[in-house]
């Protein structure tokens, strides 16, 4: 059940060929990668996976390829989309291929709370009782959702099992929805786990983000359930340099798939048209932060806590 | 050739039985009735066409439908969509059905001149070689392209046939881009026609608008392009209350359509959801306009350069 | 007592000498003029009035000389800021100077109904016990307020006595206002009048609008509380193609002043830069839309309820 | 001369009393703060300093005092305004009461690159011959510029000296900045030094942003310029869980605040209304990141080239 939803869930990117084509084949190596670095499930096609940029037909290939390779684990696809009607199709289709849910935000144009309310009663009359992840993405968006407003769409539909919260900031957020909730739904978060620690301590379920090294959002994750709280920040902090350039909006995404092509994830790092492509500044500043995590990580040998979550970042 | 396009190419809309579906029948008759009143050429699919709300395969039936109707007048097809790659497709698709070309307005989160330019370079390469509408349409899009921006893009896209200019101001703008051009594009202006008199005297080659009464759109252009500007003014001032009536965003859709709906054109008013639907005010006011613009039409039996140009309003 | 207000109220233009700097003297003849033309109050510095532009120095200034050439009749000052402790200072010295009360448009930044009630929470305790009329005006400040959110500030906050309801399209929300409303308040309508006959069979108390003639503004009002509404469109639509004209942004108001300088209502026509210039274009359309406007006026020689209301537009 | 401004230039807070009225007394104390830890220059009135809350009265005082404070450092004057006749007051008045410029941000409502260049052809004739800091924040303007179009400003206004660019991502626009440079202007960059080292990499002359430990930016510039390039970014990791902290819009610069009233440099960590309140949890969440960064810092003292740049965090 998707409201029991915890643990480090992927935002997955979608690897292309150098010529922009979807590889299929690069999708069975990143999910095995995602699944040995600590991944509890996926989200595919979300904003960073490049979701909007495919054909219906690429997304459902897409979506089918990952689900086939998961190995059970749940697969929640990206559907958000202008039409409804489109929405609707790519719903029905992705759980017919066996997804576990569908993640849904609201489309830009949005304007008021009551329009907010109208359209998400419109769409899930649409889509029956199908499992949806509520994303509150306003910097992608352009739509901003209130906690009250967010707590009466999850009294209102009973298909909200998640909130996936990334508005910035996000913490205040994620204590008031806590605070407000009537029935339980799983809370987690995105903005490339940039808050990952201190979104533990305000109790969400875990991370829903995308990171070239998955293994520090399940190590954190785990290092915080456990207990072991100034593990987790210290586990954090040595990543964060590469984290937060990786928080540089698509740019970012660029910068990762090169990363996860260089750890042999995907065997590109394409990122498809119009998208940015990286120069050799960004390829400098690439090396620059892996030697130094490296070597932040080796001095770790003495901290067993930490060695378990961790692997070299070559 | 597109670059000569000229006279009333109308918005056409886009019929839904009264369970939403796409109504086909219903095209035939819409499409007979545009025709009947002037129409020189189509745009299926753009805003105000609802084709935003459609799946790709629904656009498709539809644009086949009004092409196969329109007697050999050129119809384009509107293919925006935050996808390049489904753009791509529907541009093919549609172009294979016998469309004369396809309309394209940037895709919303365009910031700069910069990437506006960069966004055509990919989209008019995946495209190859395809008559284009560029739609200046910032009310609807958020991306706002100066004058000096349009004509670049003009200066180094041949496939750009055609500007649809629906700026807010658009007046000064058509000067500007008539006085700045290098190679000669048509030049129609949507916004419901609401300034066509004043855009036709700044040059342009005709309205490319929806109305419910597209006789006036028709009319307007042919009195104007016969000199008879007064007469111009006269007919279009008599639309004029309805008209402005109808610029009312999606809620005047929802009215044009229930007005088309009356005058036979199609079958039902109804909006696909998430959309506007009409209240008893709005019907009682939709009644009253009817009614003052069929007396208004009447007192105009004495004039003859009119006559031609209307039929009754009902 | 301003939840009373009705009538005519007039959103007054500033007038500038041909340098840009504020002409007091205009605003004695400008005054004068609107009184002349049925206006029952006044709201100066706002949007369209170029409040703006200026120095809180200036605004004060400009209030003051409104004030005291209004003859009793109530001016309201636009006294909206992204600075509260601005907003503040103005609202205080406003009243002082012998305003009726201030008008308030959220800041643009506001993005959630919560972040609107607690914008207003904060601005209401420092103001204190002062008369407020609340703008509705999301064309401007890209701040959307839905029906629910404006019932409960009205609700919430005593100072509020008007609405100014200038959404597009604003008559649905008109009538839900109505139906929702608890304590009375007087509801107006801006957006230039485009849509006042509608507006006041939907409820309104008038129009709160700037036209250069606003002889049509108080006719319209006069006729349709009279219970003359065919009379009442009739005047409106004579005047709908010069109103329509003054509907095109700060191009508009530009066109505007122009007609209200050779109408004698001010000295010089200037906006305040930056803003738009008129070309010779825009002067052939004006001199086209008064020299129809007048030809229109003249044929009601026999009618007597519309004569009352108009005057020759030179 | 501002075009060689180099080195750590602070964005000052603006120190506030627990009524929100300013305190001028702690001003002093916060400059004497920033210069111990290796400012070389202010900007005052910038947005993370609500400079945009202030009365122009206030915003003048609060720049009187930093000015006088400075030590002969310069203090550039945030002057951004919605009314161009507002910005031109303040910025003769902040000229005659010492500073060294002013930083200028465009309007929001700015829409194309030639909607750009003609607010600065206004704004820089009305200012006449001051110097500029042009400030490149779309984040928070909502207005984008492109590269070419920075430059084109360069060139055609010898006023501007200094861009403070903070785009996110920063990093190629400053690559591109420089290669397409003619006439010399300084670059230094905003955004909370996020990407501090990374951009001094790019060719900057400094950070301009504020950070409740300026010591760090101070540092991070020394070490960069001494070419100790490792050990810049050394030191900037050590602070960067905490940097990412305070670079969360509004409730980072109350966390800021909170740290430096910590630290001693101001009385009150108050923000002036509208503005948030920090909660238990934020205040138990900055205890744990100043109680991980004084251990961090702690571990360095064999660090001899970072030492010399930090002390205690507390």
């Amino acid at each position: 059940m998707l409201n029991d939803l915890s643990g480090s869930i992927i935002i997955a990117q979608t690897p292309f060929d150098d010529q922009g084509a979807v590889d299929l084949a690069s999708i069975d190596t990143l999910t095995d990668f995602y699944l040995r670095h600590g991944a509890n499930g996926f989200v595919v096609l979300g904003v960073s996976g490049e979701g909007g940029k495919l054909t219906p037909q690429e997304a459902l290939d897409v979506s089918s390829r990952f689900i086939a390779r998961a190995g059970g684990k749940p697969v929640i696809v990206g559907v958000s989309n202008p039409s409804s009607a489109q929405l609707k199709m790519l719903t029905g289709e992705a759980m017919h291929r066996g997804a576990s849910g569908v993640m849904i935000a609201p489309p830009s144009g949005i304007r008021t709370e009551e329009e907010l309310f109208s359209y998400f009663s419109t769409v899930f009359e649409m889509i029956g009782d199908v499992p949806v992840v509520l994303q509150d993405f306003p910097g992608s968006t352009g739509v901003w959702m209130s906690v009250p407003s967010i707590l009466r769409l999850i009294e209102n539909f009973p298909q909200i099992k998640v909130v996936k919260e990334e508005d910035i900031p996000s913490l205040e957020k994620i204590s008031q929805l806590r605070a407000g909730q009537g029935r339980r739904v799983a809370i987690l978060t995105g903005n490339n786990g940039l808050y990952l620690p201190h979104e533990m301590a305000r109790g969400i379920d875990g991370p829903m983000a995308g990171f070239s090294h998955p293994e520090m959002l399940s190590g954190v994750y785990r290092l915080y359930t456990e207990g072991q709280i100034e593990a987790a920040h210290d586990l954090f902090d040595r990543y964060l340099p590469l984290l937060n350039y990786e928080a540089q909006g698509f740019w970012g995404v660029a910068a990762r798939k090169e990363v996860m092509r260089r750890r042999g994830a995907i065997r590109h790092a394409t990122m498809r048209r119009p998208g940015p492509a990286l120069t050799a500044h960004h390829l400098a500043e690439i090396d620059l932060l892996l030697r130094r995590l490296n070597r932040s990580l080796e001095e770790i040998g003495s901290a067993p806590a930490l060695r378990k979550s961790t692997m070299p970042a070559s």
